[in-house]
């Protein structure tokens, strides 16, 4: 019932996730009030989408052969953190606690999804490591698919004799100790640390 | 931390009504994920948007001086209801059961707004009233500003010696009655009607 044009806008927009066709028309009404200059910017945006590709080395976005981070040489290059998408690359980076490098599995081995280790950027990790590197820190998600695929990595990483870590697991600081889930409790009471005293 | 343009696609995504960061970097990365012939239609429909506008005689979006609706030489000339938005004009043209045409104010009188009756697309409504005309449908939604709208319409209107009709207010259909709010079932009581037999 709208002109054409605006039928293809909605169109295109419901193909966004979890945008039906109510969120898909009103976002093609708020972009049909913008200014032309905003409306370039997002032509321009999703032009430039062609140029963003996966760094060579590592697997996370670029749009040149090597991303910002392998370029980066005042980066550790003998810590390698193995993570499962690019946008746990950003929720680390953004703590800012950690200074080496990275590794972008995009994806995770899933028995259920029919993903198997040959399926994700696990074999591009193993030709990573050589006498250099000291540490491999595996940072999947601790959910099914994410600690299946960190056993798959443990075993592999350990066959070519390099230390093999992962993040702990327990309560997340600031969270209700009876709002805990049993797993979230099990692993907080199996990995119980000493109390350091100063 | 993501390369320039991806980081501009999703500053342009976030401007969206409703969508902060995450959900901005989640339509990113499916649309990063797009084949290029979709990327491609997107940039078509964005481009297209600049010749959407408002059609001269109604108010609905056309991408020609005049929109469908106002072109249909089979739609009755006699009667205009009025909406505030494009988006009503598509809900009621979805219910298969009115024939006439359409007026759309693009907006609604509100005084916490600051939005008087000269700001929205009403005195071209005047306009178009002469003898022809035997009804105008007044179907503003029944919220604070679609009722002061509807006032005013309803005096403006008359004064032309017009009749002006409303949509009914009352129970919507398949509400459980104990659900339904004091004011709709004030409406309802005010405006019960005689059970017809036949």
């Amino acid at each position: 019932m709208y002109p054409q044009r605006f039928e293809d806008l909605i169109s295109v927009l419901e193909k966004l996730p979890g945008v039906g066709n109510k969120t898909a028309q009103r976002y093609a009404f708020a972009l049909l009030e913008k200014e032309d200059e905003e409306i370039q910017k997002a032509i321009d945006a999703l032009s430039g989408l062609k140029q963003i590709r996966k760094c060579h080395t590592c697997g996370f976005l670029s749009d040149e052969e090597e991303c910002s981070f392998c370029k980066d040489k005042t980066r550790n290059p003998s810590t390698i953190m193995v993570l499962a998408y690019p946008q746990d690359v950003v929720a680390i980076e953004k703590t800012g606690s950690y200074k080496g490098k990275y590794h972008v599995l995009n994806g995770l081995i899933s028995s259920s999804k029919g993903i198997y280790p040959e399926d994700i950027n696990i074999e591009k990790l193993l030709s990573r490591i050589d006498d250099s590197i000291k540490e491999v820190i595996i940072a999947t998600s601790p959910t099914m698919d994410g600690e299946m695929t960190a056993l798959y990595l443990d075993k592999v990483l350990k066959d070519k004799g390099v230390l093999v870590t992962r993040l702990a697991h327990g309560l997340p600081m600031g969270a209700s100790l009876d709002y805990a889930d049993d797993l979230t409790l099990i692993k907080a009471l199996d990995n119980r640390r000493k109390i350091e005293s100063e």
